[in-house]
């Protein structure tokens, strides 16, 4: 679970360089599909990140506007903010959390019961899915994406190789 | 890690009905981003897929082109193929076989480790990524994507509500 969280932390580091070569007005321009835009992807992943770890925390979610943050920067800055108490949760979780249950309330009104496995592999995809939505709008830039590769990255290392080096 | 697969097929699954109703000249259009296209890319990820399940079974690979199962009923019909022998590794995964290693050449000819644990993570975005393309070419097309949440699916069933009914 862990290292998942890790690759979507690495990856979006990546595009956050990625979008220094870009123009602002590119980063802020309005585009077809998932939130609308590049930045605004950033934003919302890290929105949607935070309010879930918030949540199964029984602590208040983010509810602030994308309008607020509409800069490379401060996104940037944002995310380091959130991060610290994102990456204590993740660090400290392990398989006896996964049955816990969060009581929420969907955007419809209806009342749902998910398991704490469940949150955290839907914060997970979440990313994946959003970032999958960048690589398009990269190529419409005439840019190359940030690879969405887990191999290669040195996520989980092999414990054999690591005693032998 | 079961879990995301099953998030995955399911996923899929909708998006072949949602195929359904678009049509063919449309799944086979040459895109921006990705593989260049949606059926392609529906292809492209149960080729990828399998090829690891295969490669970590040191069984041979997956080497047939598109251009040989480009129509939805030729890629659900490999994929039908394809999932009995996917599904069973998937459910006979166990943490025991996390820090298996496989040797592999990229595709620029460096020999490469790694470890079972990162193939199985590998395979699972690797959808996920090429699904979040898929949703904005469905934006393109004035459709509806298939959401891509994880919660909502019964995926992981709260054991507690289970006994409880």
């Amino acid at each position: 679970m862990e290292a998942l969280f890790r690759y979507n932390w690495m990856v979006r580091k990546e595009w956050y360089e990625w979008c220094e070569d870009i123009p602002e007005e590119e980063l802020l321009a309005e585009r077809t599909g998932g939130v609308g835009g590049i930045l605004h992807t950033l934003f919302h992943i890290i929105d949607v990140e935070w309010s879930w770890i918030r949540l199964l925390q029984g602590l208040p979610d983010f509810q602030e506007k994308f309008e607020e943050y509409n800069s490379l920067a401060k996104v940037k800055e944002l995310d380091a903010k959130f991060h610290l108490e994102v990456s204590a949760f993740v660090g400290n979780w392990n398989d006896s959390l996964e049955q816990n249950l969060l009581y929420d309330t969907t955007p419809d009104g209806r009342e749902v019961i998910d398991t704490w496995g469940e949150i955290m592999r839907h914060a997970i995809v979440h990313e994946v899915h959003h970032i999958g939505q960048l690589s398009v709008w990269a190529r419409e830039l005439n840019k190359k994406p940030i690879s969405a590769n887990f191999i290669g990255r040195g996520l989980i290392p092999s414990e054999q190789v690591l005693t032998n080096e």
